[in-house]
């Protein structure tokens, strides 16, 4: 047989060879030539695979290009089990988002490579670009959000006023630390609004949300940190950071919740070049955490008040705190003066949610990964979030202006100011993951599984299970003309299919069926109800909604 | 303000470029150059975007490379609407998918280049390839199939009895016609079980499911053709085609569906090399077409029933008949002669199914695309399926074993026999996009919209909606602090809200709140009932549970 296969590949192999070379000889277009030196390729590889596993030495010689079967670097498939984690994961996620009138786009999982090109500062290194192959130069989406200002920068006339949610993967280059949970492709989960409206409203509806979002998916208990890139700004401004320092030592701020204040006044004052006067004027402010108490504060602080840009942001927490009062979530606020989000284009309030619970991160198989960890510190990580945390976001009013071109004044065509928040879905998977064992998830939804005892009775099974299908009730049977009994319930059994309709040629003949209830774990394979074939699917229907 | 912008963006690039200098000095590895060169791009285009449109030419000049706002060729955004569509059809598939057991899987959007590699035949030309950013070669997910052979191949051991759905986008570097509707990235919708069970079984569950699907989704009537690769087989070897000639005869009888016998005929003789006699002999076969008749009718040609390969093919349509006469669904299958399938995989029975529907294509603003068509013929197409067709798949038994490596005498280490279907998505949406008007679609789920009349109410508002999203009722407002009546009124209906909650200063005192059902034309802003604020929520959920 594989000799067959290895002359029919090796004369396909000569035939395409010829024909390339044709293909050259007539100056044929080089992506039209790329494309048939593909198929040559292919087909080359295949006769690898066949000769790597040759008994005949010189030809496996030839087969030693034969291919590992894995998926790519820092990609993993996600099996039955972890699916049914996700998909209610996705779906609690969507429920909330619904209920506050989102709709949902889809976007292209690549854009044009300039859509994306210098709006991940640092970053941009880790974005995954296609192979030029004649045509546009175009990468994988980094995130969710800039697609999102480019379809608004796009549509943005008809969509002024828009909530949008989308769940989708992106796709990062980064070295891949699966031990610490972080992968190449991962799953982005974000809702923002967009459009112009009176302040803080929307931000606090996202809040809200965000808060509605960790309550119903179970995840224990969170908080969020709040702080105002407008604040922050203007601390800095007082204390004496020039202006074109001010995000390089935002981004030092940041660091604050990993590291001590030693270490961050030292990357300022050292690596940044700040005065150490104005690094440790920074630290009395950004050490600051509280509630309400910590506004009111603030409030009284003449040098933050005399600010322009402290004075607004102030102005807008005042706000906020009344509306979160209202939608009831003050409790979960931390006002952290130290949190300040590394990306750039933020420009109003800004936050990030923590839980509690670590989760220790799975192999494909669901298998637990051992971690070292450093320190003693939990490293867990994911792309788009610090240590602990499980979602973030923030205002940000310029990036559709980025994408919409300036006006003869250098001012954007088209602003669409916009509010989001992203909820690190990978890590909430991770901790779901740990919370049960693999084998007690039930990935299908069957309810019942349709038995023979005795003779095979396939024909019979087929026209119940039919029956059932026809009536929308989900039912299986086992493709097998006379199917082992044990089998059968087995595989009833290791599918958490709640109920079995169990037939034999005897109760057939007097038009009787019997439903078992395989939770009931007393009589093994036998027990159960008779009933008349008749009453089966009414039967089962009240079963079936006590459930 | 441009000014600045440039100056810092300026200030930036010579930083970078600095940067990148100094890496080459230290003889840095060349991906983490590429990645700082990167950035330096992004700064370069941003700058450009910015001189652009400045008055001044000079600067104008260097801003020619701004980019263009669209999505990359071949790929659109889907907005709100489309979406509300695509989501009612994936939520209607998947349903019936899991009635029949079936689980969902998921695998990375990109594979090994060479897992794709060898097989598609000629069409690997048309597999996106990512750029070697130093690592593994990798390639965009061709079809759904392929990676599921894969994961079968890695995994197969736990999945020896295995119904799976997966519903994921795909890519194909073809040249669009976005006219005829084909894009380069697009969603497949696949069902397979995979697993050795008694023949025919898991065949007529799959035509089961895909009868089910077609119908639930309302898309009108539908046939479903249907052939055997073993009998096709085994007449192209009694009517005396070679061994290697066999699969581009087949293909060429595959046109049989769009081109009259003349032409193929002249293919398979002109092209392809076949004596006249020979193709004439397939042609008195594969131009027939029936039901169990025609069955029948094989089965009594000897010349058939002697041949190895047709007599097992005729066995299995036999046994498939029986099946589906007792799933209820022979009335919508064709027996055809003419289907021949274009991928080699496929090793028993094949299937297309029909629509007598067609869809115009429309642009990503819901537009309907005008289409030239040729020779009055609708050309409409997708990539995965012929003229007119809806879904298709069939057998296909050794695709797992490609990958699992082959033991010492050239046998698969893994087989495991498959079975698939896939159903044509995108033209399932063109279709039933083209039964309704854009407008009319509900693309939000919100059931009540909380007004205020007179005053603007803002924080009463917020405590409303508050009080229904605590209550799991969908509730929206308006986030301004005096809106316009007649814009809330607008945004209700424009977002077809059944519902809105009425509130007026005088009311509220009297701690009574307006309901009106919006979908009563009569009375324009006024109407509704008055309750008691405490049985809003009460009211709501009778009204709504009516709906």
């Amino acid at each position: 047989m594989a000799d067959d296969q290895r002359t029919t590949l090796t004369q396909q192999i000569q035939a395409q060879e010829q024909k390339i070379k044709q293909l050259k000889v007539n100056n044929a277009d080089a992506t039209v030539v790329d494309g048939e030196v593909a198929v040559l390729k292919g087909l080359k590889q295949q006769l690898d695979a066949i000769n790597a596993n040759s008994p005949d030495k010189k030809k496996k010689k030839a087969g030693k290009n034969a291919f590992v079967l894995k998926t790519p670097k820092g990609t993993k498939d996600h099996n039955d089990k972890e699916m049914a984690i996700r998909e209610k994961v996705f779906s609690t996620i969507t429920k909330v988002f619904k209920k506050h009138g989102a709709v949902t786009i889809d976007t292209p999982v690549f854009e044009l490579k300039e859509i994306l090109s210098g709006k991940y500062g640092e970053d941009s290194k880790l974005i995954y670009d296609l192979k030029d192959q004649g045509g546009e130069e175009c990468s994988l989406r980094y995130d969710l959000t800039v697609p999102f200002a480019r379809f608004l920068a796009m549509n943005g006339k008809e969509y002024q006023n828009f909530k949008r949610y989308h769940i989708a993967k992106v796709y990062r280059r980064d070295q891949p630390a699966m031990t610490k949970g972080r992968l190449r492709e991962f799953y982005q989960c974000d809702f923002d609004i967009a459009g112009t409206y009176d302040p803080m409203i929307a931000d606090s509806e996202i809040l809200k949300i965000l808060c509605e979002a960790l309550t119903d998916l179970g995840i224990g208990q969170f908080s969020v940190k709040l702080n105002h890139r407008k604040i922050l700004d203007g601390i800095f401004e007082i204390c004496g950071v020039p202006e074109d320092n001010i995000r390089p030592i935002s981004s030092a701020v940041d660091k604050l919740d990993k590291s001590p204040w030693e270490d961050v006044k030292k990357e300022m004052t050292e690596e940044k070049g700040l005065p150490e006067e104005v690094a440790d004027k920074i630290g009395e402010y950004v050490m600051l955490k509280g509630g309400r108490d910590l506004l009111e504060k603030l409030q009284k602080d003449e040098k933050l008040t005399q600010n322009a840009s402290a004075s607004q942001g102030l102005a807008d927490m005042a706000l906020l705190y009344d509306y979160m009062d209202i939608f009831g979530i003050t409790d979960k606020m931390s006002f952290d003066l130290s949190l300040a989000r590394g990306l750039d284009y933020y420009t109003g309030i800004i936050y990030e949610a923590v839980t509690a619970l670590s989760a220790a991160p799975t192999t494909a198989d669901g298998k637990k990964v051992e971690r070292k960890t450093k320190k003693g510190t939990d490293e867990l990580d994911e792309s788009t979030v610090g240590v602990g945390s499980i979602a973030a976001g923030g205002r940000y009013d310029n990036l559709v202006g980025m994408f919409s071109g300036v006006n003869k004044k250098g001012e954007p065509n088209l602003k669409i100011p916009c509010v989001g928040v992203s909820i690190g879905v990978e890590r909430v998977f991770s901790i779901l993951m740990a919370q049960q064992k693999a084998t007690e998830i039930k990935s299908n939804e069957t309810e019942v599984f349709v038995i023979s005892v005795g003779d095979g009775l396939l024909k019979e099974r087929m026209q119940i299970v039919n029956q059932l299908w026809d009536n929308n009730i989900k039912a299986s049977f086992m493709f097998k003309n006379k199917p082992k009994l044990d089998k059968q319930w087995n595989a009833c059994e290791k599918d958490h299919i709640p109920f079995a309709v169990i037939i034999g040629r005897d109760e057939l003949d007097k038009g009787e069926i019997r439903i078992k209830d395989m939770r009931s774990k007393d009589a093994a394979q036998g027990g159960g109800i008779t009933v008349q074939y008749a009453d089966m699917v009414k039967e089962l229907r009240s079963r079936l909604s006590e459930l």
